[in-house]
């Protein structure tokens, strides 16, 4: 029927290392782009990237339980499988795609009760308790232990992230540089939908009210990133701005009794560099600005660059 | 002079790797022995074995910070670099040298207060608690970090340990399996001099008087060992044995008044897959016995298997 590539569905280590190892020998560089499942046009964006910078890519979903507090969604989370390979079929560029069980990430077990875990972890410090971290304090230490054991699996010449998860960009960026993987770490842009909205695999849990109202924390950000464009630094002009338009909004869903609140969890202006909370931003180092809103139950992110990269 | 091989001697992480690349092409398998220098017989039997499994072999000599805590021996401990070359030149089978630098290791720096620590820290839960772990609260989060920065580093397909740290040992052998390291794991016999007394670059600091008295863990260890040679599988009977043994001594090391002390740190009798203290021995399973001495101001260790391997 189709013409299309075919993707090689790895769902054990021993087999893709195998498959992983004659491009070794044939000097071929492997693209690798970790996912949780559940593809957006985000996910598909950063798959093409990849695409462009090594001939070989290999996508891996999995649903991470250490990233998860006990609080959280994990049984909850979306799982679309057939879907993200049909989604993936049609981009026509991904060799290989990694569908690992738990039991083989994590051979001990790995309860949620962070007192009971054995076995290997790696930790970010210094870069994994601000921002989301706070909200989620062990979020980033699950990122950091399986994507560590994913790349001794998959051994990618360049890894993909996308710009939605900033603080993870910049996690994984050290995790990378300080742990001396030989990995190139590449950022892709946000994907949005019309409205401004960043493309999640949370948004499936929005009902069509709350959908309505998930790009207030997309206006709060960009009326800040507005000011600052028009040359204001100091913090809290800034993110003034951001809490009034959003505090507006969240108001206007009180009144209407839509049966869901809007809930601000955070606004931060950090330097990118350090994740430190900025008073002034200095022109030449910028800043990320970031923030979470509850809308009903379900916890949104998003943030804005500003005069920066990450 | 001599026409033994040359040595190459690294001392940044960029040159090592280019070195690495040739073999990965040649598809030369490359064997690892981390030490942290001020090397021994027991070094250069690891250096051995390992040659005799890959045809090229790597060596570190790395003092790491990370894994001495603020109240140990880091300024202490000995280095003899010249002289660790000329041993490692005289084996004839090394090929290169592994030198890095502190802040090469550890871009963020390396406080030895945990709280100031920053980037990337790896721990093996549920292994790194007891034993030395007791005495020792950071010692194997140290180990396992800079192990991970180094196998990154080297990229090896072996890598060789001595017995004489049973427990590293062990926590060795969880990182590589639980991070997913495509490595193989050997360990070499505990190096002993003439007496008995394990091999160790610490035995350096013990005083001509010291040293005389040094063996008595070991003989502590080995009254135990032939107690359950003979059948003995009751851990309270079995420690006794040693409990005694080494009181005695260090009762006359204190009625000879020769100006320091013997005491001991603790004894240990565990699972070696689990590292849990065991009541009874199960002859299938086995156990490690292993223990701590001070000896004067100079901490000892030392082990023995009791039918079982690392």
């Amino acid at each position: 029927m189709s013409s299309r590539k075919e993707i090689l569905v790895f769902d054990n280590i021993l087999s893709l290392r195998s498959w992983r190892k004659q491009f070794i020998k044939q000097d071929k560089q492997v693209a690798f782009v970790p996912t949780m499942g559940s593809l957006h046009e985000g996910h598909l964006s950063l798959v093409k990237q990849a695409s462009q910078h090594c001939p070989i890519v290999a996508v891996s979903i999995f649903v991470n339980p250490a990233q998860f507090a006990p609080n959280e969604d994990l049984n909850e989370y979306p799982r679309t499988l057939s879907n993200d390979l049909e989604l993936l079929h049609s981009l026509d560029c991904v060799d290989a795609v990694f569908l690992p069980k738990v039991e083989d990430i994590y051979p001990f077990g790995i309860p949620l009760d962070v007192e009971k875990q054995k076995g290997a972890f790696v930790e970010v410090k210094g870069k994994s308790h601000q921002m989301e971290g706070k909200s989620r304090p062990l979020f980033f230490r699950g990122v950091s232990t399986v994507l560590t054991k994913f790349f001794n699996i998959v051994q990618p010449n360049c890894v993909f992230f996308g710009q939605k998860d900033a603080q993870q960009c910049i996690v994984v960026r050290t995790l990378i540089s300080d742990l001396h993987f030989p990995i190139e770490m590449h950022v892709g842009k946000t994907g949005r939908e019309h409205d401004g909205l960043a493309m999640s695999s949370r948004n499936k849990y929005l009902t069509p009210d709350q959908r309505n109202y998930a790009t207030t924390l997309f206006k709060g950000l960009s009326a800040i990133k507005n000011e600052f464009d028009q040359g204001e630094k100091n913090r809290e002009i800034l993110l003034n701005k951001g809490y009034e338009l959003i505090e507006n909004i969240a108001k206007e869903v009180r009144e209407n009794n839509l049966g869901f609140e809007l809930k601000l969890d955070y606004l931060s202006l950090v330097d990118p560099r350090t994740l430190e909370e900025l008073q002034e931003i200095e022109e030449e180092k910028g800043a990320i600005l970031s923030g979470s809103l509850y809308v009903g139950k379900t916890r949104i992110i998003d943030n804005l660059l500003l005069n920066c990269t990450l």
